[in-house]
């Protein structure tokens, strides 16, 4: 594992948990972490149970015994690691957004092509694709339980910029983080909703703000959790995205990713619309689906809140009994499953990186549409 | 309509409406007021758009040119009240609960019954009935979808007296209440019971509890919005009862009513689980309903928000279109809807004398099961 | 009150109650209902409780017995009725939106200028503006308890058109209906911004868009319930709407006005984020508001519920108790009520015809902003 | 570990990830599972990464190298298991409840007391103790904020016998389980209760009911997900248990256990009403607490819905930002954290085994009140 922020701690429950709650084909040994300061990454790998640390990350990758090379570096390294690693024969998860660019996306989409013609696998960590009730709606959809998809509707609202004393982080500077909000957190609803619906965002119109612009510079720490310092410096990403899409055959869908939605934590939320019923999913109570049958009898209609916990679900029968609510962690747990199922399956886990290049296609295309007066822009995706 | 106090303004809305609403049989004339203080009544008579007002019911009932008695008096004047009317073969709607003793309940029940041989109607107010949400989860019930009950879960919670500065109110009183949140609020819950089931509470245990014994005595103004005066009084009612049922067939049923839920303001509750299926109800939430259809696919079960504001629902075709909300006076334009529409057409509106004298008897039962340890008391309902 | 519709309905509620709920200075009489159709209208008065009724709307104005003339008729007829009620010297309640373009919007608003020098008064009937929970979101914005206002979200959703075979109602022909979702309940939620947060929407960037383009034509009935003819039409007004709007000082708001919300029956949604709080209200939940207060202990913040059915809250003391709900059409009695008020006391009520246009232009310039590829439109508003 | 069944699994996931979340002092080893099937915990042992596996409880109990012995069997074999581990001075972990009789719950407190001298820790698995929310709560209540106790309502419903084919399991006879929904989970809400108030159940008086009488026999499986043989068997335990208890104090609380509320999967929800403000929590909503502040001003009181998700929470500071959800198993790492900080500590952690004596002497008292006609019954808790 190339990285040991928090997306390090959440990636290694997963890679721990999976051959404990499920039964994968191979063992799954936690080899090393890999990090740029020794003595962090060395304690880190020591809590999280890894067996070695190491900061070179070529060398771990050129290291026979390494099958698998899992990427939580911000986004401005993931091309090269990932590429690499490919290069050297190792299956690889990246962590989402895939990259900084479309072209690095592309160069990565690329040799992840290459690299498959010689049985070697990748992903895009948009684990949310996991949370059970999201596989579930996507399953539904893909049943026609609701018909034919006329309208959806995706936000992602966080709160934690709200406060103008928060510094300024490297998710708030483009040189890091490619983009803001639209990056970090429009990535997980865009790829949700190609995801459920089946169906490319095919043109966008959208804007981008940036409601708090100076923001105290970052002293110790880092992360969200970081600390601020004296001066103060520019925030060079948007802090809030407000796009719509066009979706393949025609059906409407409005996004919004924001940090100023007060009082939101992480309120990803997601409602399609089609002619035969609705599916609703809100990641702050990510253990039911909400789903409207405009079939079932006129008088009877209304959202059945389906608690997504029964063994049928997708998932599910490896945890607990119904009722019994699943984490945000699990779905790390179920993308390391579902990786290391098919590295020894030898299929091509989803996401791919063509999927995740065409996010990367979609959010390009909201910055353009941003910067052209919200004129519609075709996203290629 | 004799008094005129809080229920007095619900009730004459419910006359002012109903023959607007509705396309009813023969005219409604809001005739005449009567209450104890000439000019506070003829104020209440003005405002509300009654003809007339009067402070002696007696001469008001003898009057030939009224039809209708409508009586919003506290519990211990109905039984005088209502056995002279329906002597003088006026029809009579009687406020709930139907009395404050059994015995009065079974004089006005007796009453009832020699004035329908002659063709005069008699109804007890449990208005709740009429909320289209509680009539349609009868419905429901009465069409099998939750098949055979066999638990209840009622409460009926408020907190107005958490504050213990909140003064000694007539229905703080024996004298005047009978009870206190028993016979207020926890006949609403156990005549809601049975109404939608169709089962009668056979025999109950419960406990009753006075949480604050003494407030301010009361001083300008009345029912719940009077002031406090000097001094302080024993307050004797109950006001929390906490009871179970056993209903026929063999059902449990839970019960609370109570004045101390902080934060509750109208809060009552109704859940039946049935072998098929569950129904739930909440008066704060009052359009809607929830039901869990156990015969659906075991992956799509959950609860269902119908929101009953169709216009196939009970009474709601009248009104607005689909998601337009109804409030709580409209279950008294309903009330009076089908108390002119059972009066022109001979027909006997319910619920009936002797469904308010089965209410007060189970009211009873759980009196004396307090009084004797929690005892299990046949009701005899 | 001309015009006899759904809003006919609602309109005689509000006459009928609101001298009934409140001590208005003066009576309100409820002289005669003016349409089309003699047989009808006079059907309609005698049932709505009108005195009378008439098919000659101008022999109606020219009375001098009448004082205030209600409009409840199709857009497009907004303008005449009301420019010649107003020169007629009578008091003006249009019901919303206040036209179907901006130059019949623009005479009216000069029409009510000129009358208002001479003590006359006119009001747009947006109705929500007197929900008791949306009175008192303005109230606690105008105090400052969310501090600046940073994001709104608007929308207003039903699903009435998901049904193809709905057919065409006046509702869906541009010539009489302006405009479609957009005009109809997009109107809502742009006055509703306006209103609560006392900031005009400046520019707008949106979308249009007809998901069903032909429905049957119109054979019996009228409004909503109308049933279907044989063959199609063309539906010349949107479905959908979806924009964008740069808010005085600089602050985003999200629109969507939307007919194909499947399951949403009258989902009229509203989140103001600001940077000390947020506040949230759900119109099929109208006695409640959602209240997050920044300023809290970090570790008790959340969104409160508050339940608007206070004494101390606005419109709220003339009903009942707390937790007694209050339903649609009290809108319409608290707009009565402040009307009269407005008009006896010799003052403005709001909204005023000028905000009526205000609205008007926004709508207008979202239409070209569609037209114009999402192109960002200043409203002029 | 003496144990395997579904609790063998949640307390795997607590020994696993203990270290992995917090800074433990000490190391966590997880040596050996024991079962009576070699093969079937063998198999177990080596999916959820114990080192060995063993059938014979009292040999690993003898062994030097085993520090702490977590017993997750059938309550009937507690007594035994708990007292010899603690005779041989290892730290005792154990399942909840403590016994299947009061006098097994002495003779096991008597023993904790004897090995505490010793320095030797014990400890009742009452998980939901450390639920985040729950913890808080607690907190809350122990620092005033909402005053007084006056009332509490805590159910435990589930509906997993509701389906009349659902077999026998050892839980549904009294030989193994002890008592039913009352034993196993209605323990959980006595314990509960007394935790977040700090009061003890002092007398009770109660209901106990088996609704479904006959089940089929028990084939192949075990626990919840067994299936059905041919032939039926008597069901020895309760399936409903409804009950009132009396705290210290005075305050009176309604219990409820069910496991026939129609579609209620694991709906634990606990509701503390005092005279400064109340405090409620959902199990299906776990990382939710609602709080209503009576000494908030009079117009914006109402239940605030609390993410409890801050890293000022009990426990959180280890996991995920805020807004990110922890699950059901989160409160067994919590357990092994602070069991294993307690015995390093050389502090004793709780629930002690005096506070399950408790909890099962009100079980106990439950059980006679149902047989003797509901009398209350002082619980000697």
């Amino acid at each position: 594992m190339i990285g040991y922020g928090f997306m390090g701690a959440a990636h290694s429950v997963g890679w721990r948990q999976a051959p404990r709650a499920y039964d994968l084909p191979g063992g799954v040994e936690m080899a090393v972490v890999v990090g740029r300061h020794a003595d962090a990454v060395a304690e880190a790998a020591a809590k999280w149970g890894w067996l070695e640390s190491a900061t070179d990350w070529r060398a771990v990758i050129a290291r026979d015994d390494i099958d698998i090379v899992d990427i939580v570096t911000p986004g401005d390294s993931h091309a090269e690691i990932a590429i690499a690693a490919l290069e050297a024969g190792k299956h690889v998860i990246c962590e989402k957004p895939l990259a900084n660019t479309v072209a690095e996306a592309e160069a990565m989409t690329d040799a992840a092509s290459r690299a498959a013609a010689n049985g070697v696998r990748s992903m895009v960590g948009f684990t949310y694709r996991r949370v059970p009730a999201v596989t579930f709606l996507r399953d539904l959809i893909a049943q026609g339980v609701i018909g034919r998809v006329q309208q959806v509707r995706a936000a992602y609202r966080q709160d934690w910029l709200v406060d103008p004393d928060m510094p300024l982080a490297w998710r708030l500077q483009k040189e890091h983080a490619g983009s803001g909000a639209l990056g970090d957190i429009g990535a997980h609803i865009i790829d949700m909703t190609q995801f459920v619906t089946g169906l490319h965002v095919e043109s966008v119109s959208g804007t981008l703000d940036t409601i708090v612009k100076q923001r105290p510079l970052l002293g110790s720490g880092s992360g969200l959790s970081g600390t601020a310092a004296e001066g103060f410096g520019e925030v060079t990403v948007d802090d809030v995205a407000i796009f719509t899409g066009r979706l393949a055959g025609g059906a409407l869908a409005s996004f919004e990713a924001t940090r100023f939605a007060t009082g939101r934590k992480n309120g990803l939320t997601l409602e399609v619309s089609g002619d035969k019923g609705a599916l609703a999913f809100d990641l702050e109570d990510l253990n039911a689906l909400q789903f409207y049958d405009r079939t079932a009898p006129g008088d009877r209609q209304g959202f059945t809140k389906i608690l997504v916990t029964e063994p049928s679900h997708p998932y599910v029968a490896a945890w607990w009994p119904a009722g019994h609510m699943l984490g945000y962690e699990h779905g790390f747990v179920h993308q390391a499953k579902d990786f290391v199922e098919a590295v020894t399956g030898g299929t091509d886990p989803h996401p791919t990186f063509a999927e995740g290049l065409s996010v990367q296609r979609v959010l390009a295309a909201v910055e353009r549409s941003s910067a052209e007066g919200s004129a519609w822009i075709p996203t290629g995706a």
